[in-house]
Parts: structure tokens; C-alpha cells; sequence
């Protein structure tokens, strides 16, 4: 009986999604993460569907090509779309744009979204799950953080550097820790059939505060001081603006009732150091004079926080510098 | 016989530094502003002695030209000296290196200030008068805080542009406010006989305090943004930010016992904004590549409010963005 009740719960939120065979991919964003991602998910003999703007024209004409530190390949035929309206409703939407163009999601996801689908959010930042749950509702809303090193070098032609595992989170309303489901593994088992390596986690908000605490130092200190994560470690006084940045992560953090050890700061540092000298993707997008995820990776947190009644002045003291490099940048 | 007693004692203090007519006055720094100054003390009738480094050949031989808004002027003939050794001790020593130099003072300031002389540190930040003190004995300091926007435009030849205004405070040991004594006076009228306005404080700390409000944010972050203090003022990011730095000085202040009020924040935010655009010293000073004044006016500050148990976490931010960007830009 107690059986039978776990298989009727598994065969539900199968069918929540599709099953394996047939699941539908919708990328909205083919750029350095979401044209790799769903390469990758194509090549593994997944059904996805691109939806591109610049690069429209060459990608549907020439394809994909994905040069990668695990191996090289080229997709000559992808389902290309310029506009959101011709695209089938699928299974898993992966919204792989930038946070700056998030005020495009309200007219861009209920076309592309499948009643039973789910909306996947590999983004950069916090709250954006939030705002996505607005869209289609918060019992459609999954979070995936990406440790992803890639560069899209010309139109389609995307150069994967390094990493690429994907953490998987449930959303659920208010960021309450919602577990581990069916629809996670089975998305996890898609990307993992891809190559991609997954973790799950049982608190996405939990997960995005970790990932604020080296988000959030080195992309703002390599912007506002025009430096590398190496040259951030090696001058003292830098270091120790990293660590006590990190140290305001973990506060605001706390005020929404996640913890994060400090050992996890030790680690993150000790991890810095040993990695080779990294352009952050905020530099990358602030040398490429495109807009900076500021409000996903410094604004919300700042308000989340303060809304938890914890105040944050040094990350504050990096979110006004960059309000103002980004504006100043792009003639504001 | 009070009557008497006054008289004395303003005797025993004009002793202390010579009566007006042959008061001497050596000027240890003649860049900018010790050029400036001197220029004008000697132009006044003042016997005026200038010590020079790199400068020293070409001023020995054409003196010093002054461009001024105030009338231009040159002293074909002045008394300039490449070794302090060979100058005549004085009357009032004014030290008007950039901070940045003060680790010569212990050599330098001994055989130039007379038994009853006194020097006068017209530099910018905090702590200077204590470390000077250290050196010549806590009764014979007085600081000064110049308002003052000038250049050097090639050896012996400066351009001044505006202000030049001194405020003048006796330095006492732990900056216990000292009052107003007879020889900030007679240094005083000097400076005055010679055109320059005066303002005389009683506490020479809430006076360094109080210039801090503005030197903090905008020497701070114009160096940091590479932004004039329209700039920073014109964007509602950096107007926040510089009203939050300014803010903490007031707080840094009051770990002092020193009250500023909130009235004072909002005067220098409407003057900033009314003033043409400007470059600051420390702006001056990184983009032609010369060491950075981050220690007078940022690490003594935040070690002067520790020390009063103060804790001020934006300006320790820019203070290590600062250190970072030195460090950098001198290679180091």
C-alpha cells in the first residue's frame, strides 16, 4: 500500500514533466551558458529548442559549435527561433539570459512554458526565482547555480573553459526549503546524460547565499578595481576586503535563517588562491561594455538582508560603485 | 597687576617666536602649496627660506613664478636650499610635504626649528600634529588646515586657481582642544599681512574632523571611479554613498567626543554640488602617478576611531581599495 503510494507519487510527477525519452528543452538565451547547455543536451539526443536574437541568422543557417576542454563538437542543425511565439511548449524552459534582461520574462516564458512544465533558472544572483514564480507560479519554478567557465567567442561558436556543474533547487513560495523531488532528478539525469555534473540540494536559497560569497567580492572588487581574481589575493589589504565581504554574505545569510560555517569562507579563499588567474564574468561583461548583473548579484541580496533587518554597509558600499561604473560605462 | 600679568605672558609669548617684523619661516616642501604659501609670506616682507629636492637647481637660479587668481607675481630671488642641514633655524617651520614624505620629518625637522620656534603642519589627514609632536615635543605644534586649489605646472612655477584659505588650531598632546594662544595670532596676522585668509579654531581635532567630511568620499572615490565630484554628485548611487561616508567621519568624530552636526553633511553636499567640477588632490596625485595620501586620510581616521571603539566599515572599504590601487599603479 505504502508502496504503491510512492509509485503513484513518482508516475505523477513524471508525468509533470514527460517522461525520459521525450522531454522538451526551450533555451531562452543562446549565449556562452545556455548555447553550451543545450548543446550539450542535444548532442545527448535531447529534443531543444533555441531561441536566439543577434545570432539568429548564423545559428540557424550554420549550427552550433562547442569547443570545450572536454571535448570538441559541432551541432550543423539546431531548432533555431527568433521569436518566442513560434516556439513549441516544452517540458524544462532554461532561461539562460542575462538577469539585465529579465524584464523581457513576463511576454517571453507563458508562450514557451508547458502546463505541466517547469521553468529552470540558470541565472546569476539571488531572487530571481522569485520573480519567475510571479510569472508562472511558484509550483513551476526550479533554480540551477552554474559554476561555468565559457565564452562565447563569435556568432554560435561558444569556447567552454572550465567546470560546468549545474546545483539543482526546488523553489517553493517565500524561498522555504522544499526538498528534494522527482522533477529535479529527472532533469538532473537529462543534463547528467549530457556529460554535465549535478548536485541537488534541499534549499536553493541556502545554496544561492554560498554562492554569493565569492560572487559577490570578486565580481565587484575585479569591476571597481580593474583587477583579477590573483592580484586580489595577493595585495593584503584586498584580501582582507575579500574575506570581510564574504563575512556580510554569511551575515545576511543568517537573517533568512541559513547558516554558512566560516570554514566555508576558508575554503572559498584557499580556492581563489589556488585557481589561475580568473576575469570574473561581471569584468568580462564590464570590458565588453555590456550591462552589469548588479541588481541580481548585489541589489537583491542588499534588500533580501535588509528586509531581514540585517544591514550590509560594505557590500551597499560596492553596490552604489557599481550602480555608478555601469551607468557611466553606458553613457547614463 | 592682572593687567600686567596678561601682558607678560603675551611678552613671554611673542618671545617664544620672535617679534612680527623678523619673524623667519622656512618651508620645508615648496610645491604647490609650500610655494604658494612661501611665495606669498615673502612677497609680504617675511624672511622666507624654501627647501627643495628636485626643483632645487632651477629655483635656486629663477626663484618662483605665481600664477595666481589673485594677482600674478614672481620672486626672481629666494632663499632656496637643497639640505636642510644648511638652513638657518626659524621661527616657524612649515611643513608642507605631501604626507607621503613624512617618514623624513625625524631627520629633517630638528636642525631647522629654533629652541623657541614652532612648526606648523599644514598637511591633510589626521594624526600628523602627533607625529610631529613626537619628534619637536608636544608645545611647539600647531596644525592647519588649508583650503586651497593650486598646482605646480614645471619647477619653480605654480598655478593657483582658487581659495587659500588656513584655519589654524594649537595641537596639544592627545589633542585635548587648546584654546586660542598669541603665537596662532601672530601667525595668523603673517599669513593675513600676506593675504591669505585666517580662521583660528580652539580645537584643532574637530577642525581636522570636520575637513575629513569631504576629503573622505570625494579624494576616495574620484581616485576609485576615476570620477570628478560632479560626476559623483550627478548620480544618485555616489550621492548616497559620499552622504554615507560622511556620515561615518561624523561618527568617527564623536568616538572623539567631537559633535558635528548633521547640518554641516548637508552644507557640504550643497557646496559640492554648486562648485565647478573638480579634480581632487589624491585624483591629482594618482593620475600623475605619485604616491597616494591613504594613511593620513583614511588609515589614521579608521585607526583613531578604533581606537575610540568605532567601527566605520565603508571607509575601511575605500581605504583598501586605495592601498590596493596604489600598490598597483607604483608597481608594487
Amino acid at each position: 500500500m505504502n508502496q504503491n503510494l510512492i509509485s503513484c507519487k513518482i508516475i505523477a510527477e513524471n508525468s509533470l514533466i514527460g517522461s525520459m525519452s521525450n522531454r522538451t528543452y526551450a533555451i531562452l538565451g543562446t549565449g556562452a551558458l545556455g548555447g553550451f547547455y543545450g548543446a550539450r543536451l542535444q548532442k545527448a539526443g535531447l529534443n531543444v529548442h533555441f531561441l536566439l536574437r543577434s545570432d539568429y541568422e548564423h545559428v540557424s543557417q550554420h549550427g552550433l559549435i562547442i569547443e570545450s576542454v572536454d571535448g570538441d563538437f559541432s551541432l550543423p542543425e539546431v531548432n533555431a527561433y527568433y521569436d518566442v511565439e513560434k516556439m513549441p511548449q516544452c517540458d524544462v524552459v532554461v532561461i539562460a539570459l542575462k538577469t539585465t534582461q529579465n524584464h523581457l520574462l513576463p511576454k517571453m516564458l507563458p508562450p514557451v512554458v508547458k502546463d505541466d512544465g517547469v521553468v529552470l533558472v540558470l541565472q546569476n544572483g539571488l531572487g530571481v526565482e522569485e520573480e519567475v514564480a510571479q510569472i508562472v507560479g511558484s509550483d513551476k519554478v526550479i533554480g540551477g547555480l552554474c559554476f561555468l567557465c565559457s565564452n562565447k567567442v563569435e556568432p554560435g561558436h561558444i569556447c567552454h573553459l572550465d567546470y560546468g556543474q549545474i546545483t539543482l533547487g526546488e523553489y517553493a513560495a517565500n524561498y522555504y526549503p522544499a526538498g528534494i523531488t522527482q522533477r529535479m532528478r529527472q532533469i538532473g539525469e537529462d543534463f547528467e546524460s549530457a556529460g554535465i555534473l549535478i548536485e541537488l540540494t534541499e534549499d536553493l536559497l541556502l545554496g544561492r547565499w554560498k554562492k554569493l560569497v565569492w560572487n559577490i567580492p570578486y565580481n565587484g572588487l575585479s569591476v571597481i578595481l580593474n583587477a583579477t581574481t590573483n592580484e586580489l589575493m595577493a595585495n593584503v589589504h584586498t584580501r582582507k576586503l575579500v574575506e570581510q565581504l564574504m563575512y556580510e554574505v554569511v551575515a545576511g545569510a543568517k537573517g533568512w535563517d541559513r547558516i554558512i560555517p566560516d570554514s566555508f569562507i576558508q575554503t572559498m579563499l584557499d580556492y581563489t588562491v589556488k585557481m589561475k588567474p580568473y576575469r570574473t564574468s561581471m569584468k568580462i561583461d564590464y570590458d565588453e561594455c555590456r550591462p552589469l548583473e548588479v541588481e541580481a548579484i548585489f541589489g537583491n541580496p542588499l534588500r533580501m538582508a535588509q528586509a531581514a533587518g540585517v544591514n550590509l554597509p560594505q557590500i551597499s558600499c560596492l553596490y552604489r560603485q557599481l550602480k555608478f561604473l555601469d551607468a557611466k560605462r553606458r553613457g547614463g
